[in-house]
């Protein structure tokens, strides 16, 4: 095992002084999990950025909580693989605090969640004492599987010191297709078009309206060579042969344009056209910030009615609202609807809010697909959760934090 | 939300007097887990086998726990998909089984493990409530990810009632290479070379030695068409495009034959030489029954350490062991270790045990892969888990289950 500790002892110090702690890696969350809120300290793993090891032959990286996604994933391509997940905030998030969200982000739909690709973890208890899972097998069916409840808890039953994951090989080929569509409904048959001919070299289906596009060619000045769609689509191939991928994509792309799926169009095949075409959808929060005052929703719903939100949200706040706009990750049923406005107001809010849980709760949605709950959403729990479940997860709370010194205020609600 | 039932009455029942219960499925576990020790009740599944929703969008079942393995891949081939596992016992085993076991199986190197694919599931607790986790939503991060507890806890914390499952599409293609190495170091080098030009189309990496094909020949009378080698892999791609599948194969086998990887193979396209193929592997289990008393070891462990195991053994054991050999998932660093013998002898078992436990441990494997611990493995789970997490284990049960009723005397020591 490569235990990095023994006793945590910056935690063994507040434990034994009943000082509340707030862990913090690259401070890139949205949703203020990695803010204190009172007086707690705050624990960083900026200087836990060690790579322990990295085994060619099965793909598993073992490293300390605090490196940065974008460096590890450097680090790996040198040795022909990638990191299992890619996100918008790679360049400073750290792997530590992606496993403690569960970061999902633009290769989820080819890679899985981490949930499957995270093997093992390092956690360090709120007593101090390290809880040492820091296994390095894809199958390990000892007993229950205990990384799990760390994943995604957000830093309040534990905090990662360390973690052990599978990462895929470098894809040999990349292709990227930018495309126009007429509407959300071609968006949607386009995705399932895609997914039958791309199969399995299909490695992302982003979708993002007109609005979004506005924003980001008047805020950012980039401009998009496809123009003049309501709706626009990247897909992304990777795979082992750029031959057939090309054939593959070439055969996809006929069948959309002859069959009126899509009405525009451009394919890139190297790397500076496919780094100019993803930043069209990866600077639209970028893009938002620069337009007013910005209200963030992260929202999964059955993929068919993942647009009906953003319409019904853009109906019902005329014109209280600058802009509201609909954007994500289609592959995965993940809306992420923005809404700007010159200032903040407090009727705007009451005006979107709950409306927008109400909605997503009617159709089985998730009020957090993947930005976790952190302080600011941690109320709303109860919009996709059961309250026998949310009183569940109180009672692990308890049992693994007694003293509540672990990010308090966080993830479950308070005065329940 | 797919409630099946708000309070589960038999385990309500049970809950107030005190009765033990041993929830069952297709009752093919391998270590006990499914068969009561003492007095317990059994709570059989068979019953529940209703198919609650597929949607072909999002590729989602949502299916009650009963349902067999292969009668839900049945029902999903007919609209294009397949299940996400397979294994040999897929004619009885049940999907609830499955899950609460986290079974593994021939397809997790493409499609990964249940904690990634199941993305809802409905428990009963052991003081009857329910609990609806049900999600049908590839993200989801409101809260805990309490789902994750029960997934492979062998019914000791509750017992799964419904699943909701992420299935990916039926592939177009299928190929199926049977391929003879004279040596595992080859075996080794061959599962690189084809991961690096199969790459995403690869979907199983098995390999068994020249004892398990004696066995499978002599006692189930199947003939293979390639003879004359210590080991034997099995490769499988399943991909949306044969010609290109096939172009993949073929330049993989002929690097792999002038590089002397190796030796002789065949190559299978049709469903039933595909099957006659896969049964040589399949059928070693039923093989091995027919050789007398088995020893079965489920072990993980480094890939490249694998088969060290299987040789230290049969040198240890001489010849008070009738055949010692050993296949597995190798694509998942998965061995399956059995020793045969004409009777069961307990000075054969004094000489396996602990020797291939501790063997495990020192190359920081598991010492039990997919199979679970339950009833037979359970005192041995600190060669795989340092003592604090099983501690932390206990404490888990001893939350959810504070009556000690829930498949008690399984997956976790006793008397400690």
């Amino acid at each position: 095992m490569h235990k990095t500790s023994e006793t945590f002892f910056p935690f063994r110090y507040c434990y034994e002084r009943n000082l509340a702690v707030n862990p913090q890696g690259g401070n890139t969350g949205l949703v203020g999990g990695s803010v204190p809120v009172f007086d707690e300290i705050i624990l960083s793993t900026v200087l836990m950025n060690r790579i322990i090891s990295f085994d060619k032959v099965s793909g598993i990286l073992v490293c300390q909580a605090g490196c940065v996604l974008e460096k590890l994933n450097e680090y790996l391509e040198e040795q022909g693989f990638i990191m299992p997940l890619d996100l918008g905030a790679k360049g400073s998030c750290h792997i530590g605090g992606n496993v403690a969200t569960n970061a999902g982000g633009l290769r989820l739909l080819r890679y899985g969640s981490l949930r499957g690709t995270v093997l093992g973890l390092e956690v360090v208890l709120g007593d101090g004492s390290a809880l040492d899972c820091l296994a390095s097998l894809r199958k390990d069916n000892t007993g229950y599987d205990l990384k799990q409840l760390f994943i995604g808890s957000e830093g309040t039953l534990g905090v990662v010191t360390a973690v052990s994951i599978l990462c895929p090989q470098k894809p040999k080929a990349v292709n990227l297709a930018f495309l126009g569509c007429q509407s959300f409904a071609k968006v949607l048959e386009t995705f399932t078009t895609c997914r039958a001919m791309l199969g399995e070299i299909l490695s992302a289906y982003e979708f993002m309206d007109e609005k979004c596009m506005e924003l980001v060619e008047r805020h950012l000045k980039l401009s998009s060579p496809v123009t003049g769609s309501p709706f626009y689509v990247l897909i992304e191939t990777s795979g082992s042969n750029s031959t057939h991928d090309e054939e593959k994509l070439n055969n996809f792309l006929e069948r959309a344009m002859t069959s009126g799926l899509v009405t525009d169009g451009t394919v890139a095949t190297d790397d500076k056209k496919i780094k100019a075409l993803w930043s069209l959808r990866e600077r639209i929060t970028e893009a938002l910030t620069h337009d007013g005052c910005v209200y963030k929703y992260d929202i999964s719903l059955p993929v068919g009615k993942l647009y009906d939100l953003v319409t019904d949200t853009r109906a019902r706040l005329g014109r209280s609202a600058k802009n509201v706009v609909g954007y994500g990750h289609l592959g995965d049923g993940n809306l992420h609807l923005n809404i700007t406005a010159e200032s903040y107001s407090h009727s705007l809010l009451d005006a979107i809010e709950p409306f927008v849980y109400e909605w997503t709760a009617r159709y089985n949605g998730s009020i957090s697909a993947e930005h976790g709950l952190g302080f600011k959403k941690k109320q709303f729990i109860q919009y996709s959760k059961a309250s026998e479940a949310v009183f569940l997860m109180q009672r692990f709370k308890a049992m693994l934090d007694p003293k509540g010194i672990l990010n308090p205020y966080k993830t479950l609600p308070s005065g329940s």
